[in-house]
């Protein structure tokens, strides 16, 4: 099938490349308003052709919206608006406020609301990698919202990855999401702030960070155009969690202040439990 | 030569590995107060054989002392005092207290304090890995307390895995350690400890957590058998540090609280520049 990606980057770049390369997209038409990432994905060779979005729609059989969210909530509705039989899936990751917006829109079962869980710090066409999306998890949002002929071909597409799908409400969604991944960003990124402050010697950075430092701050690489936007439309659960991880690393705070090591002990093997979580 | 590694867990395993693996050891003792970890080292292969530490003194060339440094503490005294021509180093990752507690000792010269900077989040013997410490960085502090010939002998050790080395005294070390690596493993508790205080459901976090999020809380699973006496010892130059994070974390508090996406691009912004820094 012809398949438009609005929004050549790391995600929709990702998606470009995996789906050519198992042949569930004949064709891939991309879409962007940023001319350089047109022309860099001629370059990676992720797209076949690129067009205005107006044109693209009716070339297609499926649409894949994955530009920042705030951009999704204005280009979301126009899409809908153009659309006949196509399906339209976005990969953003953030629901909430985006379906509300589309909610009573006569072509509403048209779309299908996803979030492939991948990613990695870097953005732009230039940041695509194949294989980024495998065996991890796909979300879908109110699938009752969407017609079977669409939620079928959106799951024929992440089963072609392949992706496991778990079906969740939108409020669900952007409250699991906060825990599980909006909340490392600012975590990461205060944590790079913290240590650009402190650390003035930047050569003793460089040499000393080992792969424990890098790994806590690799999320600070992350861009404030795709992030700023999350952050704006799941504000409430994210000053919610931050407000809790605040909280935990005052607990630490106050027990060093006591030197209550006993203590510290005890939050320590506490968190130990990620094990079981995460592998 | 022959090594005696006091402390057989993840540094002291994985050098034993590494050094019997480049020829740098010809024979490697083990010593370890928890029997178990004996047997874990023989079974891994780490140690040619195993003695009492007095007995293992005389019949060394070389001693690391890779033990938690709380007990680093406690033997460091013990082992100088019995030593003869043997050197002594420590791979241990808080240098201030324990180089305090030596300084006047008459067998100082014999001693070089050292910190490999590499590590995993996992600790014991089984734990040991080949090739952790390949190209890092270790530091080497107060060099000029410890003879030349002593230097010399652990120089040529760290040339043999290799690693590159970086002098510091003991009181810098101990203040970078606390940026580029304390604070990550307080970030990655506290973050633990925050999803699984908010996200009752552990089946979500299992599914949806994503690279990002594994990346940023596998330092949580650190034991706090290790964690603990190094934020003992490093307490004042933590707490400064973990200060400093909190109050980076509450400003974005305020900047979301405020709804000022202005400012928030830009502290992501300015936190991107550890690009510059971390490869």
């Amino acid at each position: 099938m012809t398949i438009t990606i609005i929004g050549i980057g790391l995600i929709g770049g990702s998606l470009a490349i995996t789906l050519k390369e198992n042949g569930f997209a004949k064709k891939i038409i991309g879409v962007d308003i940023n001319p350089e990432n047109i022309d860099k994905a001629y370059r990676r060779r992720l797209i076949d052709e690129d067009m205005k979005m107006e044109d693209a729609i009716p070339a297609s059989d499926l649409i894949i919206l994955s530009t920042p969210v705030d951009v999704m909530i204005k280009l979301l509705p126009q899409i809908l608006d153009q659309v006949t039989d196509q399906v339209v899936m976005d990969v953003g990751s953030t629901k909430m406020n985006l379906l509300a917006k589309i909610k009573d829109h006569r072509n509403r079962k048209n779309y299908v609301a996803t979030h492939p869980m991948a990613g990695t710090e870097y953005s732009g066409p230039e940041a695509a990698v194949p294989n980024l999306f495998d065996h991890n998890c796909t979300v879908i949002c109110n699938p009752e919202e969407s017609s079977s002929a669409a939620l079928e071909k959106v799951k024929a597409l992440y089963a072609s990855i392949p992706m496991s799908i778990l079906n969740l409400d939108a409020k669900s969604h952007d409250v699991h999401t906060a825990y599980v991944s909006h909340i490392s960003h600012i975590s990461s990124f205060a944590l790079a702030l913290t240590v650009l402050a402190k650390e003035k010697d930047e050569n003793r950075i460089f040499e000393l960070a080992s792969g424990g430092f890098s790994s806590t701050v690799r999320l600070a690489k992350s861009s404030p155009e795709m992030w700023v936007p999350i952050f704006k439309q799941n504000r409430d659960n994210v000053l919610d969690v931050l407000d809790e991880h605040i909280n935990q690393l005052a607990r630490f705070r106050s027990i060093l202040i006591k030197k209550d090591y006993q203590k510290f002990h005890e939050l320590i093997q506490e968190s130990n439990e990620i094990k079981r979580i995460i592998k």
